[in-house]
């Protein structure tokens, strides 16, 4: 649902929030989510479903773009090569990324008895990030059934915030997890969607910058703890039945960087920042009848409305993930404050009139 | 000399400005520049220099990147394969860089008569951005000899603003052009210093954010006239003495867009963002007297503290930019107004504290 | 035209060759060509003309293919971040890119009164090779106006061997220059083309093989004189009127490395090999009426079939290179000597049946 | 041990074979394998553990290099953002992908209580092709304990053919899978070694060409069977102690192309033809002392050496696995005939001296 209460936009000044105000504004796609919060397991697992359909035999136009590499998302090689999604997309933790690979591929057989016997495999698309700071990822603890299932329980409305993969996540050193948002933009007089949703793990706290707010620079000087060190990541699935071709979303992809980066972050070494764009408003058939075909296109004349687009979704899906995440304790047993938390924190201290103004307009 | 009052830095707290807060704090980096202001000409050439001897025969550690390929800049095929420069860097206009290659592959053969004869060819790197708002870029005006005049006139102290290749360019629909910056750092207890130069030629007024205030949005709305699309574009020239080899460069290059996006653009469709970024902490020969050597190297594992500094760079150059820039008279006899002029503009009329605060902290 | 007397192909059996079996069987496509073959000067200019009407209004999916990036060639950026390639191609000596680029700019200006004014700038392609072991290339001898002339005089039907910018080229230290070469396939019941131009300037004489016959470990045994490194290259442009996007235009341009490897190379430090393939099977217009549209489009499934044609017409062209090239005096008087005329002095000398045969069967 | 009876090796003449002619001739390179042949199940493990001492903790440069990107190998972005390879390398078919991650992850663990604890994680490479033309892929069979074993059972002898994770791999429509071989340099005076180890399951038999005898031609007219598409891949695994830094590791994987396609193939749609190399001539701290470090370089300057090096090895790897590999029944009750078998049918019935040499040359 984005933001509690969206702030003006004025990246994207011609757009308008998709009526959930998430990724599943996008027609066709759904979310599911498994959720394990005892103890010393602060992990779980997100699956976006891009369609409702036979995935694999009517494949997606589909881009990945590598912001940063530190990170072990697999099947991004394939979608570069041949430009198509063909599996739903799971987000989980790193060492729970060859499980979910695992049930995703069995997953697949079990809806499509063709492949690995009378055609080719599948490519399965995982994607991670390190919750181990909360978590304790060393154990590792979902299992394949835990991926089936969620891969089978998906809906258009889902939560954000500390839930799913993000359950063991942090952002700018405040619990983070997952966030999402859509817009809503006309096109030869006809409307199309574009949604993002975030897996959110990254960031130094004192980089932290809301509208413009310097509110890390506030919260990093009242919290004596600083880290060393990045060891996270931000995952972005953009969806979109805007039809662009595998280049197109490559160049969407990039701007996801744009939205990351205007919360304050600088892209860290440490930090894997990969893009996952696709499209829905072309199908790429596994047996094709034929060789040529018509396809729907767009011109590249008018991106830039596309760019902001992006940009504008990705920056909410963030800041969403901020204001939707709840404070959680670590393995090591100390919170994780959620920003909502840190900002009463600060202000039982500090009388500040900026972050007291952004905590009421964020609804926190 | 980067900005005149120059802001506190968030985001990289632990390095100073350099003597100059010029690129050519990095020892052995001059630059030159040629401009041409008059009539429905305005346009030049700038030129880094990255070492004072004989750079084709020990060449330099180089890596390019390119942030949105729509731009003409030539040399960076073989940059990215064999990771070395081997000539100075040329700035002009993007009609130009066919006289600048030309004369630039003149002046080399004219320093090295091994060049063509006895070894293979130069790569001439020259990069574009074009000021056809201002300047009659179609009167292709600039001269052979303008560049090699210019290439051999390089110095430690050099002008910015409405200067060299950047007389004709705009930024953020404000006078643009030439910007530069520089840090130091200690590592293992030695300074190193990182500069950057950038022709800035991109961005919306809208969009326009600097330091946190989001002065285009307020200078849009008092500026009645909107352009539909950019034809701009922002080249980087990162040089520094910290021994990163072409890989790490290559990251380093990648951070520029976190810079130049921080002052509020999108990475535009008609932007040609592209980065070069060089070290003169290693020499490669072109005729090596023996296959293995020892070369300084730099550990990735403190990558971040770069990261941050080349932002740091890239954001104060832009910046410096716009506050050295004049108010420039285009082609069609319209003015192009700088930042100040814009603000005095519209202090005139509105009372505003955060831009009258802005604009005396900028020294307008 | 290709072989003079063509071989059986075995890697693509189920193409045919084309009419002129040259890159201007695929319609629209036309060459031109100026040679200058006097005194030190050993040089020239090779024009591909993708199309006879407005190619700036009306651009073409393009891919360019950097296969080893020791090379100079220009407009390559642009060409990957847009994927459409909007002027002619021209081909010339690596330090005659920069007046070639100046001159293509003029005539595109010339042609469109738009650019550089109500528009943006235009991308000039230009691509080349180092013709320095024959010609004196550090006596820039080319003018702006030899380029214009040529880009007007172009026609579908041209010479091979030691003409254009293959003057000066050598390839398997023999006598280099142009080839081309073109095969038919049916598609869904229709017919399609693909054509190949290759200047070609590289190669050690001993690693060529024509057609399984090591025929370059026999030459260069008898020719004692041996380089050391390679300064060479090779450009191969690809045509074709099948509907192919930019990505799959990138995956045929990758295998143009398997048709030149197959002649006996392995892709030399020195030598810059880059790839250009267009698609004229749709049009990208540069004042879109509206943003979506239909465009014609393959589907991979098949992509194996045009994989296979690629590695065909790239390997014919080069093997036409050396079949149609003549012996040319270099710049210091030394013969660079023909496949035909090495042939018939080995031969003079030595009883070598295959060779004999080989001779006969490539019509020399 | 590469070829039984080694040919004379034109493309690089100045190296000599390594004494075991096997990847592990590179000081400190062991390989383990484990083979499943029984009933439906042709499948199995190869493992290449770089070297014998913390990889994790002091890590290897190496670069990876997508030729065809129709693969689903794990691990590569970050090997490419950071230049390290961190754990060994695990070769398997491609449904055991994630088993095998999951496996490796817990082995790395097992060896490294930091990870994941008071460090990061840690990046598993994982590479595979599809076995399921032989092999009874669906039923996905090797488990967790099988990766962690042959992870510790890895010796420099090792079986090349129907071994480890070849067993179930194909090879021009022959039987197919591992494959290794190696050769010895001077460089400066002193030795270096480079070895590769290929799991080779690609290609059409009617384009296996052996050192220019076009014997798969003659073969599948012979063979009536025809496959429509190719379903498999060729994963290259370069190994040496020459100093390499990852920017020229990029370009050695790159010249592995040459050597796969030397032996007849075109670099197939369905084929993910991946490399890896890696260099044990340095290392790369998990926890450096301090930033700035020499490190033994080598210049490009004569990198065509290893070019040719690099061809020849991979070149020989691929033919090992021809002339190693034996008839295999696959899950159909089929025979997948080695090499040998296959030209001995085929000699049954035709007189070919040209085969009946060849069969005699390769020993078998």
């Amino acid at each position: 649902m984005g933001l509690k209460q969206p702030f003006l936009d004025p990246i994207s000044d011609e757009t308008t929030r998709g009526p959930r105000n998430l990724i599943t504004d996008v027609p066709g796609v759904t979310v599911g989510q498994k959720t394990v919060n005892s103890g010393s397991h602060h992990t779980g697992i997100t699956v976006i479903q891009p369609t409702q359909d036979n995935l694999f035999r009517s494949k997606l136009p589909a881009a990945a773009h590598v912001i940063n590499g530190f990170g072990k998302s697999t099947g991004l090689v394939q979608i570069n090569e041949l430009g198509t999604l063909e599996t739903p997309v799971v987000l989980t933790n790193t060492f729970a990324v060859g499980i979910a690979e695992t049930a995703l591929v069995k997953e697949m057989m079990a809806q499509n008895s063709d492949i690995g016997d009378t055609t080719g495999t599948v490519n399965p698309v995982v994607m991670e990030c390190n919750d181990g700071d909360i978590n304790d990822i060393r154990d590792v603890f979902l299992t394949e059934n835990d991926f089936r299932q969620t891969l089978n329980d998906t809906h258009t409305d889902f939560q954000e915030g500390t839930v799913g993969a993000g359950v063991g996540m942090s952002c700018y050193d405040l619990k983070g997890g997952i966030g999402s948002a859509s817009r809503v933009i006309t096109i030869d007089g006809k409307p199309f969607t574009m949604g993002a949703l975030v897996l959110s793990n990254y960031g130094f706290m004192r980089d932290l910058n809301i509208y413009n707010i310097p509110v890390g620079k506030k919260l990093a000087a009242f919290n004596a703890e600083k880290k060393d060190q990045e060891h996270g990541s931000i995952i972005t699935i953009l969806a979109t039945d805007i039809p662009f071709n595998s280049r197109q979303l490559t160049r969407i992809a990039k701007r996801a960087s744009v939205g990351i980066t205007r919360t304050g972050a600088f892209i860290g070494n440490g930090s894997g920042e990969i893009v996952l764009a696709f499209s829905t408003g072309n199908r790429i058939s596994h047996y094709p009848k034929s060789e040529l075909t018509m396809q729907a296109a767009i011109s590249d004349d008018q991106i830039d409305r596309y760019f902001r687009m992006t940009v504008a979704v990705v920056e909410e899906a963030v800041l969403s993930v901020l204001t939707h995440a709840t404070t959680v304790t670590d393995r090591k047993g100390k919170p994780r404050q959620s920003l909502a938390d840190a900002l009463t924190a600060y202000l039982a201290v500090h009388d500040d009139s900026d972050l007291k103004k952004l905590k009421a307009q964020l609804g926190l």
